[in-house]
Order: C-alpha cells, then sequence, then structure tokens
C-alpha cells in the first residue's frame, strides 16, 4: 500500500534499498525520523506549530497538515522506524511541476555545533545561498506526455549559478523548458501572477515573516508548485506554495528571522521581473544536463 | 581651522594623535582615506553614486552629499594625506543625540579575503550581527546640560546581547537614558514616530531596498539622529536617518541585498514594538558603564 512518491525533487529518496519517505493513496506522506537530533527536532516543531493558536489561518495552509507518528517499516528493509505522518503535498496533481528553494543566506543556526556550522558555511559559499540569499535544492519541470519530466541531477543543480537560477525560474514557467531557445515564460502570468499565484502567496508569507519573531527557520524549503496541463488549458494552475523541513526549526526569541526574510524578498525579486519583463532573457543558451 | 568633530560616535577618531574625520566650520567633514583598497573603494562609490541618475531624490537624501577629495595635514601629522570632503551631518545639530547601526548579519563580501571574511565572520558571530541582523557599532544620548551625554565607550557597544540593544534603541528616545529605572520612551512617537519620524525614513529605505539591485552594502551604517531639545519642547525633533561608510559596497548585479534588507527589516521590527509599547520594558535593571 505504501510506495515512493512520484515528484519528490529533493532530499533523502527512497528505492534501491535507501532510507526515504514514502506516501500512501489517501494523501499521506510518511518522512522518516532522521536518527539524530533533527528527526525529534522535526516532530518537535509540527506538534508545537499544530497546537499554536498564534498562527492565523491563511499562514497555516502554507505548511503540510501534520498527522502525528507512526511506526512503519522502513524503505530501506532495516526494520521497524518511526516516521512523522504528513500531508502529502503532490496528492492532487496529475503531472506537478515543481521547485524546491532552500531559503536564507545562511542555513545554520548559530548555536549549532561548529562542526555543522562549517559544514553548512562551506556549502552556503559554494551555492548561490550566500549571493542570492536561497538556491534551488532540486525541481521537476513536465515537458509533456512524450518527454514526461525534465528532473535534473542533484549533482547539476548543486552547481547552479546566480545566471543559472534565474533561467530556471524562467524556464519553469516555460512550454519549452528544455529548448536550446530562451525559456517562452507563457505560464508565468498564470502560474506566478494573478491574486492567487506564486507571487501573491510569496508576499503573504513575507508580511508575516516581517512580524512574527517567534520562530526561525534555518535550512528550511519553499516549494513551489503548479499543474502544466491546467495551465495550458488556460484553468488556474493550481499554483501553490508550501514550506517544508523544519528539521532546523529555532525560537525567535522576539527577533524576526532576517536570514530567512531576507531570501525570500530575493526570490520575490526574481520572480516578480519574469512577470513584468517575461520577453526579456538575460541569459542566452540552454542550461542543459552535462551529455 | 578644521576641528576634531564633537558627535561622531564609531570609527576611527582623531585626536591624541591618532588618524581619524576633520570638520571645519561650513559644514563638510574631512575623512582620511584608509590607505588600503578601502579608502580608493570609499572614493569610488562616492564618485559613481554622486553620478548615478537612477538614484531617487528621496534616496539619495540618505546619503551625505560628496564635494569631491582634497589632500589635507592628517590628523595624527603624519603629512597631506587624500580626504573624502563630505557633508557633516551633525553640522546643524546643537546636541544631537546619535546612534551608529551597522546593518546586515553578514559584514563580509563574499569576494573578500579568506583572511579578512574569517574576521569579519568572527566578529559577526560575537556581536549581535547574527542573531539580530545588526549591531549598534556606537551611540551618544543627550541627558541635559549638567550630565552632557552617555557616550559608552567601544567596549561596552561591542558586548552588546539582543536585549541590550533592545534596551538601548529605548533609552535613545527617552528622558531618562541614565536611570536606574524603566526607560519612559518619552520622545519615542515625536522621534520614531509620525510622517517624518524615523520609522518612516527606514520604511522608505526598506521598498528602495526591496528593489534595487546595483548596490550591496557591506559593513555599512544607518546613522540615526535626533535633537533632545527640540522634541522637549515640542518641536519637531528633526530626527533623521542617513547611511555611511561604503568601503565595502560591492555590485549588486541584478540581485537584492538581502543581507542588508534583512538587517533593516529586524531594525524596524524593534523600533515599530517600542513606539506600539513604549510602555513594556522588557528589560529590568539598566545598562550601565562598568565601575
Amino acid at each position: 500500500m505504501l510506495k515512493i512518491p512520484s515528484h519528490q525533487v529533493a532530499g533523502h529518496q527512497a528505492g534501491d534499498g535507501m532510507l526515504g519517505p514514502l506516501v500512501d493513496d489517501s494523501g499521506r506522506f510518511y518522512k522518516p525520523l532522521q536518527s539524530d537530533a533533527r528527526g525529534s527536532q522535526e516532530v518537535a516543531f509540527y506538534t508545537s506549530f499544530s497546537s499554536n493558536t498564534r498562527i492565523p489561518d491563511h499562514i497555516r495552509r502554507f505548511f503540510p497538515i501534520f498527522y502525528g507518528t507512526q511506526l512503519l517499516e522502513a524503505s530501506d528493509g532495516s526494520g521497524l522506524l518511526p516516521h512523522l505522518v504528513l500531508q502529502d503535498l503532490a496528492f492532487n496533481f496529475v503531472h506537478p511541476s515543481v521547485m524546491d528553494v532552500k531559503i536564507g543566506s545562511r542555513t545554520w543556526n548559530p548555536l549549532a555545533s561548529e562542526d555543522y556550522i562549517q559544514k553548512c558555511l562551506k556549502k552556503d559559499r559554494e551555492t548561490t545561498s550566500l549571493p542570492l540569499g536561497f538556491r534551488i535544492a532540486g525541481f521537476q519541470i513536465y515537458e509533456n506526455k512524450e518527454s514526461g519530466f525534465w528532473k535534473p541531477d542533484r549533482k547539476l543543480v548543486m552547481g547552479f549559478t546566480v545566471d543559472d537560477v534565474r533561467s530556471v525560474l524562467r524556464k519553469f514557467v516555460s512550454s519549452n523548458p528544455c529548448s536550446d531557445s530562451d525559456p517562452d515564460c507563457s505560464f508565468a502570468s498564470i502560474v506566478y501572477g494573478g491574486s492567487t499565484g506564486i507571487l501573491a502567496q510569496l508576499l503573504e508569507l513575507k508580511a508575516w515573516f516581517e512580524d512574527q519573531t517567534t520562530l526561525h527557520f534555518y535550512s528550511c524549503s519553499v516549494i513551489m508548485m503548479y499543474e502544466k496541463e491546467a495551465a495550458l488549458e488556460g484553468r488556474t494552475s493550481g499554483a501553490e506554495v508550501k514550506l517544508v523541513d523544519f528539521a532546523h526549526v529555532a525560537e525567535g526569541k522576539g527577533v524576526i528571522d532576517h536570514n530567512f526574510l531576507g531570501g525570500l524578498c530575493s526570490l520575490i525579486k526574481l520572480v516578480s521581473e519574469i512577470l513584468t519583463s517575461p520577453d526579456e532573457c538575460p541569459i542566452k543558451g540552454g542550461l542543459r544536463e552535462p551529455e
């Protein structure tokens, strides 16, 4: 009954005897608890967040629904393991185009161990996290029935420059994502734009982050997803923004999460630019898998 | 004719044979060029900024007027040295209360030398820059004719915790800044509040930083200043926000300055909180010089 999720684009993935999340056919997502402190920290976050009455409903909807924890046979066959039971964000989608954006120029909590800080700082400096305030952790873009999804290898994504990120954010809403010609951004207005589009949702999140001082989200991702076929038919694209990965959430102690907010504003700016100038492609040539 | 500025609260200071800025009696501020790359970088910034037609006037007014460079007898007696000639920001004030806030959780440009980065990172981690997104670099608060200014030692300021910063931002607009009792925040509404107050000015800057992608301001300070006697008489306090210290400005390359913006939003949040709850002092007891 449990199977490997089809639309996971980043993080540990099940399959080939590896430990990773599973989904069922009723819309639930089972995420194995990481054995170190991260597992228990993520449970603690979801438990506290789901009972936190100060979170307004229009913000709560950005978070996966939490159904508790459950002991399950692990995907790597290592026996029973506790899993977080969460909403399967891709459940209502047929061919979701999905982008996982890890927010923040700093992915580490100042209170973490020195080893962990140095590891994160190195990765932040090697990726676009430092210059851009966020990095793309993975994505898939649905092309069509014949070609299916463009879902590049993690190594390619980790090597993205700022210009690559700019380009991929255009390709994400283009009918020709894998073409060598300029991305046409033909879905930009329906996916990124509009009163229920991705930009509007990011701006709602931004307003909350300008104000809330109770939670700091280190190494947390914004997921952007939409259904290309719906967009093609001119229907609402079902564009959704969600937040995931809360193993490094820390207490805000009365200070805003300026690190997350700064990165979020940077993402908002790039998305806005695509809406204002969908035709103006700053980068020539395609971004392709290495041959 | 040139003299040591009376109201400088941070940075290298002239006097006792040390090299530092000087002022004249016509409203000009002479800042000696640092001998390393920083000096020429700051000249390059002012030169380019003053001729940059894309800077709107309501933003330009946050920057000191630039009058070029001039060879002057250095304050340490070391002979002729090139100086930046700038507007003396304190010129029209009698007893200015001044706060120098170095903005950004990261004071280093990713392209700087590894030694410099490590030095800055260490200081960012030791001060409130990392948790708060900014640190107070120095301040003076005018008390009254008898006591004059409270201008703490640099060492005290560098040791500030997040709670100390919160407290000093209250004391800055209080009639009892040096008292052991809670700061009364009696000037908060006239200095921080209102359509021309400090909060309104910070919000104008924020709107610009959400949009501009040409300049990144590392290790740059927001100066907040006002005239207490004017505030006491219920006149406009002459509250002003200025930006200073541009030795580490870098090209934005099409990306917003998310590091500066995040820190600025954090400062805005703390100032807003003082306006919404001027009576609610989170910290008991006074913050005094060590005996």
